[in-house]
């Protein structure tokens, strides 16, 4: 068994709304100092042991659905689970 | 300026309806050997300079806007930008 863990997060030209608005909330509260706030996701995927490459099934699946990739950047890490 | 980077899991007792609908994708497209998937945030927060604590304030954020406490747990990494 692998867990890999999948970070997806827009890219740095790509205006984030639910950021902002997050960042608009948390200077609202008290948090003034709050400069900027990107959000993205975290996947966390467990994969049974398989004949096949794990490094590349793991970057075919945030190529084919995990990660929007016109919009979106991915880092993943692989740890033996 | 520091750049914090926060990760908002779902508990672990805690059902995750999109987690398992993409599972679900990622087997009907050929990753049988998918055997769970969890989804998250990930948040990458920077904080200007300021007099209070940083710890302190990234806590209280996270606690009180970042996430929800009775059903995610969340984690951070505070770097210099």
């Amino acid at each position: 068994m692998k867990k890999v863990k999948v970070y997806v997060t827009l890219k740095e030209s790509i205006l984030d709304p639910q950021g902002s608005a997050v960042k608009g909330s948390l200077e609202k509260i008290g948090y003034g100092e709050v400069a900027d706030v990107r959000i993205g996701k975290f996947l966390e995927v467990t994969i049974a042991d398989t004949d096949r490459d794990i490094d590349t099934i793991v970057k075919e699946m945030c190529e084919k659905m995990l990660a929007n990739t016109v919009i979106e950047n991915y880092r993943y890490e692989i740890e033996e689970a």
